[in-house]
């Protein structure tokens, strides 16, 4: 099953995707049975929202053995990848939906790029977790672009505005429950052009060893997300069109914009 | 005017504080005016909750200089201190309200910390803000205890357990709208007895600084909170019960609770 946040006639509401539809549905899909009941609209008709704003958004760094050999021969400092998983956090002030424009501040200089990560989507509270029961607690997945500004991130202390500017985590388009993405591609298009394919569960370590160990101390919520990493990065210039695509979940896209110094708009809801 | 976020008898409601009650509202007090005609319970019959859960939850580090030095006398690399305030995340996970026990993990070794922070509510959308308009975005100032267990600190890569494990942020216990916290005095009581005291104002870069920087890239919204950094580190073993004082606002009082192995329980609301 798909499921999608959307917006229509400033309304907000969660639906069943089907085919070139959405049904609406009451409350949270992971609150309860749904049902095909509710008002149908065409997907052109609504907008795209982030699938879930997460009460905490935890993003795993470093996750790929690729993407690290690749930030060593940029010559930054190796990486320490320890024996067990350490999450990170990212702002929700940052996410926009399918569709939304990523815009690229006035003063970022440097390397601007995306990182193509898969998400999973979680459905239970969850607490000293075996890994059965972290793997029953994920609801779905969804995709996310972990928009990287290079040179601030290195920079500086901390990765708030080069990881986190508005619009620099899009999320979507929906959540698919019944997809194991362990099993699937990820595939990253600029302006049409492939420039990274990669497979999806090649991590160092995955969704269920995360959930294990950040259950040691940490309660996870319903509605709340993991963002597992990313392998290599994908420049972005201003004009250009951004797809990640991952087989069985469908596709992120996102146009890039620049910011116009005084006229920057809110794109988030 | 105080304002708190209380549960009672399985609801949970928004409430002006007036001496030893607390008078019922309709939704969030940064929304609109308020008016003390809602049921009135007496203070000592009600839980203090988090007096906000943040859609985004801001942290600035290392924003006193006393602290900094102490940080460096103990052997860690000087804190890179740059010529701009840099601002950092925690977990929504991690809140608890006044009167929570601080549970201290089972495998936590070494230094365990209490951290005196008072906290921005921001009550207005704020993007590309003047200083004016970040003192005028900030609705009120509550009090925060950014517990820290210092070997996890130092040995992980991201604060993930050290400063976000489950009950590691206290906050509360009300939000104080009619004070100027810059001129007010932080006291933290172990025990009764008062181990640390300093004026709150005695940042590096002051809340309005913060938000000033930080909204040239990122949209603050109603109801983010901004913990202000600490100076100082009081010490906390089980049993411990920490007061921090904040003149003008409040106090908030946690005491500090061994984990039982196999028992932990959740107490966030």
């Amino acid at each position: 099953m798909r499921y999608a946040r959307c917006a229509r006639d400033e309304r907000e509401f969660f639906a069943i995707v089907e085919d070139q539809d959405v049904v609406e549905i009451d409350g949270a899909p992971w609150e309860g049975p749904t049902t095909s009941a509710g008002a149908r609209h065409p997907l052109a008709s609504i907008t795209l929202l982030p699938p879930v704003m997460p009460r905490t958004f935890y993003a795993a760094g470093f996750n790929y053995k690729a993407h690290n050999r690749h930030h060593e021969e940029l010559g930054y400092d190796p990486v320490k990848v320890g024996t067990h998983p350490e999450v990170g956090y990212r702002a929700q002030s940052a996410l926009v939906g399918h569709g939304c424009a990523i815009v690229k501040p006035v003063d970022v200089e440097g390397r601007f790029e995306t990182e193509a990560e898969v998400v999973a989507v979680i459905g239970r509270t969850l607490r000293h977790a075996t890994r059965d029961e972290a793997k029953a607690a994920v609801f779905g997945w969804t995709i996310g672009n972990d928009v990287s500004a290079r040179e601030w991130q290195h920079a500086d202390r901390t990765f708030w505005r080069s990881k986190n500017a508005d619009t620099f985590k899009p999320m979507g388009p929906w959540i698919e429950t019944d997809v194991d993405p362990l099993q699937s591609t990820t595939t990253v298009r600029r302006n049409g052009v492939v420039d990274a394919s990669f497979a999806t569960g090649d991590m160092i370590f995955d969704p269920y060893d995360f959930l294990v160990e950040m259950t040691k101390y940490i309660t996870v919520h319903p509605g709340d997300v993991l963002w597992m990493g990313a392998d290599g990065n994908t420049p972005m210039a201003v004009g250009d069109v951004i797809d990640i695509e991952i087989s069985g979940i469908g596709t992120l896209t996102n146009t890039v914009a620049g910011e116009v110094a005084g006229e920057t708009e809110r794109t988030q809801r």
